[in-house]
């Protein structure tokens, strides 16, 4: 772990970041905003948010290197040894939601953390997470299959065992237990990953960011258009409900965020613009949003 | 302590449950739903909501009783030695969102605890808790004097040093450290309510309770009908989406009820139907949505 390594990532993730931006504007026709910001002198982030766009009703893309003072338990749930040492932590991390009810949520992260005194110099202590997951409102059988056979597809090279162990720890990780429900319909998460060295470790994240814009885009460009009334609308937003309370209950990277002092609109610019809530509502049974739960919310595998 | 005085309790809760039920209606002209849920065979709950009437869109008002196996953390943040130990609890618990943005939302609680392996007979493991706070988006400065007062005159009757304690508790408990903002006006909250004795403690929670009808119900009278456009509307929502944010993120009651297999929909009955958010949005100077952040939130003294 050089200097030189550092820089190989924060600039993998920065064009990343400049990549899914352009391939999502070419979708939507808007522009994404450009929000730069600074916390210390060389650290801070780049907010790329779209509001009000023709396809994305809310999304934002972010990318942000950070000096931690004190590692929180939520960077590192396997090595609770850490916590509290100082750290630097960068990451790509985005969710974009889509105006039509008929185009999937979807959510990337792409982190790399450093910890340790000297932030550089302890092979030891470095590691590379993310994933990214898909949650539909009314589901295409073929988006979600489209959709988890890039996942798949871009940890092949590095071996069979990744994607079954990536793909399961996701279906585990985004579960709200209080509805006893998925939050989507899963695709990758992973954290903690050094055990292959930096050099594979490093492709592997490379190759799970690299796989969001074909895995996505044709997916949001497919069903932009689509057809939708009030009905759909009013699941959508109940739907959105659910993710607001999942981001704000048990995402780690949420709730670290916003009560360790990190920037607050960064942390929030996974909610979507607006979300409803209803006493007690169940979808009617044999209807398309009672599909949502009975087809796939509940974990499977997809190809 | 003994069973006659658990049963004063548990029927002076559910006749303030009642009558706030029925000023609320007159109020309204809607009618709250009546949702009997039991767990186990002897401990269970009465939800009254109404969702979508002329003045309240949407509101709760919440009985339970239950047999809880493990005290949780949050239930005597000053008591952590009975954490783990069983209990009895039961508390009336309500949120009113106003569908007119100049009436303020408004959430009150009041609660016991008996802590004990028995459950009944260790006088010194049980106490009162509760309060009332007001969360307006347009406030009047009347309004908030007033229900600040209906706080203090509640109190008075039992001394001088329980209302400007039990007023900075809430100012400290109902605030989103994350936005550096109070989440309302405050009024009152209190916890670990048992020195006074018994009888004391149950009469200053039963003042705390029946003031919550003079308290607020004429102000949601007077402000209904109040005239307002997709301005106030929509940063309404957007304050909606703070209220939110706290009982998601800080709220003890709503966070351990979450994460501890209480059941979801009481616990989510505090959401407003509808919440928005908007990235990095501030109030214009010197509008009256800059206001409610220069005059309003800012913790003060009101009478």
């Amino acid at each position: 772990m050089t200097a030189a390594d550092l820089a190989r990532v924060r600039d993998w993730m920065t064009g990343l970041q400049s990549r899914i931006v352009a391939a999502l504007e070419a979708v939507d026709g808007g522009r994404f905003g450009t929000d730069s910001w600074l916390r210390e002198a060389e650290f801070g982030g780049v907010s790329r948010v779209l509001e009000g766009g023709a396809a994305i009703e809310r999304g934002a893309v972010l990318f942000s290197d950070v000096a931690v003072a004190q590692m929180p338990p939520s960077a590192s749930a396997r090595r609770p040894e850490l916590a509290g040492r100082s750290a630097r932590a960068m990451g790509v991390s985005l969710v974009i939601h889509p105006r039509n009810p008929y185009a999937p949520t979807v959510h990337l992260n792409v982190r790399f953390f450093l910890a340790g005194p000297s932030n550089l110099g302890n092979d030891d202590c470095w590691w590379f997470g993310g994933g990214m997951d898909l949650t539909p409102v009314y589901p295409f059988e073929e988006d979600v299959i489209a959709f988890h056979r890039h996942c798949k597809q871009a940890l092949e090279p590095f071996g069979d065992q990744w994607h079954p162990r990536f793909k399961r720890w996701c279906d585990e990780y985004f579960f709200l237990p209080h509805r006893n429900e998925a939050r989507g319909v899963g695709g990758l998460f992973f954290d903690d990953l050094g055990e292959p060295g930096f050099e594979t470790s490093f492709a592997m994240t490379q190759a799970v960011g690299e796989a969001f814009v074909p895995a996505y885009v044709p997916i949001l460009a497919r069903r932009k258009d689509h057809h939708w009334g009030e009905r759909e609308r009013a699941f959508q937003l109940l739907r959105r409900g659910r993710y607001v309370e999942f981001n704000l209950l048990y995402d780690r990277g949420t709730v670290f965020g916003l009560k360790s002092g990190g920037r607050a609109e960064s942390s929030l610019c996974s909610m979507p613009a607006e979300a409803h809530w209803r006493y007690d509502w169940h979808p009617e049974p044999g209807s398309p949003e009672a599909r949502l739960y009975s087809d796939f919310l509940p974990a499977r595998d997809w190809v």
